[in-house]
């Protein structure tokens, strides 16, 4: 059984030491099945099948990447209008996805000095939530705190490493409680 | 001289009623260049350089598309990622945009009862307007009042063609409004 399922986009997974740092902290844990996106689909080619195949099966979906121009990379973009379809995650008998809960883990590259009116980004970080918050609820789907890691290219390794454990506390807990609410278990 | 440029994302621009309305409108304009993502790249292959060179020429840029999942189509948002680069766009030395309009042009399918608490979409539409606006800002571009056509699938044709004759008069004024300011006239 694998409730809880990561959605990852990152283009280079493996060259982020953010990315690398939170996704290391989580992928031992019993019940996690993750999916890199760019390794899978560097054609952008998403086979929706075995995606929805892969979201039936989970009752906890994470959606972890870096944050791009204020939202998710263009390829998780692709991934919420090929594999969320009408009649399946929304609409008359779009019911897959109801009641799974959703955690949003993002890597942001500014600080919170970034996000203030006099900051880079001209505004708090809040205001980009609604897209990716709105797209889970479309979908009935129950929005968690989302986890997000603000400063990811200059984060000190302390930091680091206890967002990590953050993401793997939560991770762990929120898989066992799955457990127990398996579809066809 | 091409100062007004339309970076239209619609994967069938011809299907769709609204943004066939709201192109024909416009097409005819002098000064207007428009450039259909979707058919210039439906592998998604974005010609980084062409669309510097489109960006160059203008004084308007006008990001035109339907919402997908609150926000930009994917090739749409992959157009950002790959042709808004660090030291080009924004960053150090990245004054490319700098001082340009920008107009966001965009049709949704819910109706203004659909963007409330009680709605479809459980809030206002406003709340998705950051992650685009904030693109262009972070670029320097100065942000003009969008035009949202809301209802785009059942809107009455006089709605339709009043959004139409809007969107018209604002790029016929803007584009008189940019010859006088060209770079290179």
């Amino acid at each position: 059984m694998k409730p809880v399922l990561v959605v990852l986009a990152h283009p280079y997974p493996d060259r982020s030491r953010a990315n690398r740092a939170l996704t290391r902290g989580i992928s031992e844990i019993p019940g996690v099945e993750t999916r890199s996106l760019y390794d899978l689909y560097p054609d952008f080619s998403i086979d929706v099948d075995e995606e929805q195949a892969a979201l039936a099966r989970a009752n906890l979906v994470v959606w972890q990447h870096p944050v791009y121009w204020y939202t998710v990379p263009a390829l998780m973009k692709l991934w919420f209008e090929k594999v969320l379809t009408i009649g399946w995650a929304y609409g008359q008998g779009g019911t897959a996805l109801r009641g799974k809960r959703c955690l949003w883990v993002a890597t942001l590259g500014g600080d919170a000095s970034d996000y203030s009116d006099a900051g880079n980004h001209q505004g708090p970080l809040e205001r980009f939530v609604p897209v990716v918050q709105q797209t889970a609820r479309f979908c009935g789907m129950e929005w968690l705190e989302p986890l997000l890691v603000t400063a990811a290219h200059r984060v000190s390794d302390d930091d680091l490493a206890a967002a990590a454990a953050t993401y793997r506390s939560r991770i762990t807990a929120l898989a066992a409680e799955s457990e127990s609410d398996v579809p066809h278990a």
